[in-house]
Order: structure tokens, then sequence, then C-alpha cells
């Protein structure tokens, strides 16, 4: 299974935050910043997350960007406990949470959903029914 | 390197349409559909993109959810002339080019943007500095 997205770009309007919720809350460490316009963070093999301070963002699209909406990322933990722990977390480091942690309306998943300092969704669930076969490939029982 | 992030949602008020876009713009078959709710498609090892309809992942949010905004996900290719021939398969499958082909602003890429049928913007990128080790680290020179 080969990468084929390589970028998943949020706007923000203030990387500080942004840096510290990934930082703080899920634990990962940025692997590259550059002050005042772009924060990265690896989140697969050949992946990276970018925080991208809004102007700058407009700048490279030519037009203005709004807020992260629209869309939900997600991490699967191992257990609904780890659910509500990482979602604590997450609040504690500048989430808010939009759904506390229950059973979601489809697919199976005990999850939540918290907002990150820019605005964007995250889901955090486990997912009894994901599986991964030994090349990447994701099967849903 | 471990994934983590699992899914990245979009919300589409138009499955079909964004079914068409990744299938014969991008080429990538769905891994799953469940018509009238979601689409499934795998974008890296571990890593699915889902295009949820709007109505049935505001029920699942438990609030309204506008269309995509305020972020790219970008797909890295070879070099510059395999930028223009994409982009000009993902105008071809229902994409609206925002940026055609072009130096960008930062990092030394050339790049072009395009919307995706639901608003998400696409990046397609050249970027000579990206460079991703055997353990699937990245690196940017």
């Amino acid at each position: 299974m080969e990468t084929r997205l390589h970028f998943v770009t949020l706007a923000t309007p203030d990387l500080d935050a942004s840096r510290r919720f990934y930082a703080e809350g899920f634990g990962w460490d940025p692997l590259l910043v550059v002050p005042g316009e772009i924060v990265f963070v690896q989140v697969a093999p050949a992946q990276v997350l970018g925080l991208f301070d809004a102007a700058s963002f407009a700048r490279d699209l030519g037009e203005a960007v709004g807020g992260p909406s629209g869309l939900s990322l997600a991490h699967n933990v191992g257990s609904r406990d780890e659910v509500g722990a990482l979602v604590g977390r997450l609040g504690a480091a500048g989430g808010t949470v939009v759904k506390p942690p229950q059973e979601g309306a489809f697919g199976g998943v005990f999850h939540a959903y918290v907002r990150d300092p820019a605005g964007a969704l995250w889901e955090v669930a486990h997912n009894p029914g994901w599986h991964v076969a030994d090349d990447g490939t994701v099967t849903f029982a």
C-alpha cells in the first residue's frame, strides 16, 4: 500500500496554541517548525500534518482561507477507557469537547469529538471493526 | 513510524460526485461504499479517507456540518509534468482548478490547487525537498 495522501494542512490563526494541542494533548512533537509560518507534525509513514498560519496559507493559495470546518480527523485507540483518557488530555491541552465519549451513530464505534484550537474536529475512537493487514490494507469487520 | 491519523473525513453533499472525482481523477477505487452514507478510499497504510454524506456526518457529530474549508490535502508526484497531467485528470473528473500549476509561495514546490466536488482543496505538488527514510520518517531538504 503506497501513501497517496502526503500532507493534511489546516489553517490556524494561532500557531502556538495549535502546536501545544498536538504536543501536549496527543504527545506528538513537531517534525519541523518554521516560526510564524507553519508547524509540521508527522502523522503516518511518509505523511505530515501541517498547521499553517492562515494568512500564509491564503498567500500560498491565492484566496482567503477560513477556519477548518466540514471535516474530521480520527485517531483510533485500543479500548473504550483510552478514549476517555485521551479526550481528557486533549481538553487540558486547549481542545474543546464537542461530543463526550459515547456510542457513535454509525459503524459500531465508541468515540468522542474534540475541536482543536484552530477549529478542526478530531474523532477519538475505539473501533472493534478496524483491521489492518500486514501490507497496510484496511478492512472493516 | 506508527500511523497516528487513521481517518480523514470530509462532509459531502453529493456522494456520487465525490466518489467519481477520486476514482476517475486520482484513480483510487473505493475500499467500501455504504450507499447514501459514506464512501471509504484508502489513502495510506492503515489510513482511510471518508467521504461522508453531510447530513449523516451531522447526525454522528450532533451538530450541523458545513462544507470542507480551511484545509488542504496534498498528493506529491515525481515531476513538474506530472502535476499538470494529474490536474487535467482531476478537472475532467469534476474538480475545479483554483490555482493552475506554478511555483508555490513556500517550500520550493511546484504545485497546483484543485477543489474537489465537496469543496475540499487538493494540492498536487512536485516537491524536490521531500524525502522519506526507510522507516517512513519525513525530512525536508
